[in-house]
């Protein structure tokens, strides 16, 4: 998200009447401090055009000031990286405008009033024009002062009025795959795949010991690591305001000494205060093992069962809990057979952040 | 998928060397009988070449007859609906030619050499040329056959050739969104997401009781329907039969009148010889009933405990069993609280068809 980039220094955002109080909410939510609000136009290019006017010195009472450059995304395209703002900013600087590109997908033709195919364009030698873009702003400011009402009311392409109306040649740049824009309901799909792709990555494990290297949460460990490491970092929670600080959003959370919930209720107030799930659901497991020798199954199934309870609870604040009891038998294969699965099932509930099954104590 | 359109007679697919057999063996493993295979060219009209010369009748050795009309379709558009298909094979035998077309997402530019703007098209008066395109054969075979080697080679568009060729003007036919090429990461999220959606549109109650109306089993029914009514068909499995030749592929299992796994048993024996699962997972929801007064919930827990053996069995067969045990207190507002949240977990479970969680035994 734009307000990550720390080098960009104002965010106006065009708005909708009806969606003004809603969008106003969500600023105070997440605390933002860079963003102004200006009403939508009935067009795309409307839209732009009262954004640009905040940012315009000749605007009064507006508490923005009129930047070098100015940079136009849309909000359909949420994953925009750093890096290719940047090339557009660059770029900006040099040439007056620059923009974004991909390679088509599909051919483009021109149909005829009759709806036959007219001519077909040559897929190579055209681009599809993405978001962001760049400008010097005066350019930009200049473009749209001089545009006409029909290209307000028809028009798509800002790199276009630069052109038409200051002769400037936008700089083109590459851009990723995941500047796409989120338009078919299958969009919001992929752009869910992806979040939640993201934000397990890494997975940190909190344990309630600290010495014994044989120990079974150690070998826990190991065995997540070894299933996962095509794609999970696996870190261990020694330091968990760091860990915080890095926007962990998956955790397991090894209960071996204690048999209640200690450890897990530390993390758990932790992730509280911390406020980290405002944003996505953070994933909490809290694993505990069963020794058939010492305590009989149906007892230690009834001493997890407040876990449930306490899923409801921080459920409210966005955080997912979920139990996990790993049978431990002294068999070593059937052992490793159990981590195994462990390791399974805690990659499974990370992966899919059910919310449905918050609560639920499962079996390896 | 095009084999389950029974008006196409016979479907060419164009194969790489290296991928020959994998596909042989596919052929084979779903009994597709239409289905031939032809060696791919280095390029996408080389390929379509080597198809339509299949279905050529100048071909020696070949099972395949001449067809009116060839219908042309790429494998990474895989949720193609039959009425499309219809509308362009009727389109292709007035016009001679027909393609589905999309309206443009983003702009489409036009680079210098200098990787500058050039020009940039107007939106509105263009289209994304998507497939499936249909084409009287005698037209497409006589352009594939006339078109140069650079055609060949860098060309993308078959309706350009039936135009340069054979001075057909296709016929535009509107698409729907679904015609998409799956073609990043995200396409692949996106696809996945859609086919699990598809496949939890129904949901079949199977129940151990006929009679009684007040049963909890049918209050459950009806609470999955109140739950899950905007967007899910919930059957009873009264002529399962008939459900399965529907393709439906999520199942709860209500076994209330016995305590085993009779129910399930009866259901699980019935799917594996329908070879429902062959072409995707098959999820089952075991459920029971805990009621507190009769038996205690460790030995209820033990009782059920085999689930995790059957499941290991049936997943080998793409079959997903998952044990839910519902708690039955008298309170009427507690029971409705669990059916709620059984109702919950049964709705995630089939949205999901998460195979790590398999044999698990949840609880509502």
């Amino acid at each position: 998200m734009k307000v990550r980039v720390c080098w960009i220094k104002d965010i106006v955002v065009a708005v909708t009447g009806e969606n003004m109080e809603a969008m106003k909410g969500i600023i105070q939510r997440y605390q933002h401090k860079r963003i102004s609000l200006v009403e939508a136009g009935v067009t795309r290019h409307r839209s732009i055009f009262n954004g640009l006017k905040a940012l315009a010195e000749d605007q009064p009472n507006s508490r923005l000031s009129k930047p070098e450059v100015v940079i136009i995304h849309d909000a359909v395209r949420p994953f925009v990286e750093e890096d290719v703002l940047f090339q557009v900013v660059t770029a900006a600087k040099e040439y007056g405008a620059s923009g974004a590109i991909r390679p088509l997908v599909s051919t483009v033709i021109s149909p005829s009033t009759e709806g036959c195919l007219d001519y077909s364009l040559e897929r190579a030698r055209h681009r599809a024009s993405e978001m962001p873009q760049a400008f010097l702003f005066d350019v930009i400011y200049e473009a749209y002062r001089q545009c006409s009402d029909h290209d307000l009311e028809f028009g798509t392409e800002c790199l276009h009025l630069a052109l038409k109306y200051c002769h400037i040649k936008a700089k083109l740049v590459e851009g990723s795959p995941d500047l796409w824009k989120v338009t078919y309901k299958r969009d919001l799909y992929a752009a869910e795949s992806i979040i939640k792709e993201r934000i397990s990555q890494q997975i940190c494990v909190v344990m309630d010991t600290k010495e014994d290297e044989e120990h079974v949460g150690h070998r826990l460990e190991e065995m997540l690591k070894n299933e996962l490491n095509h794609m999970k970092k696996v870190t261990s929670g020694k330091d968990l305001q760091q860990i915080l600080l890095e926007q962990c959003y998956s955790f397991v959370c090894v209960n071996v000494m204690t048999s209640d919930f200690e450890e897990t209720h530390k993390l758990l107030n932790m992730l509280e205060e911390s406020n980290l799930s405002i944003l996505y659901p953070v994933v909490v497991i809290s694993v505990h093992f069963l020794d058939y020798k010492s305590v009989p199954f149906g007892q230690t199934m009834e001493n997890l069962m407040p876990i449930r309870e306490f899923a409801k609870e921080v459920k409210k604040r966005n955080i997912l809990l979920y139990g996990l009891l790993i049978y431990y038998p002294q068999d070593e294969q059937k052992l490793k057979e159990s981590l195994r699965q462990g390791a399974t099932i805690i990659a499974a509930l990370i992966k899919e952040r059910n919310s449905g099954l918050t609560g639920q104590l499962l079996i390896a």
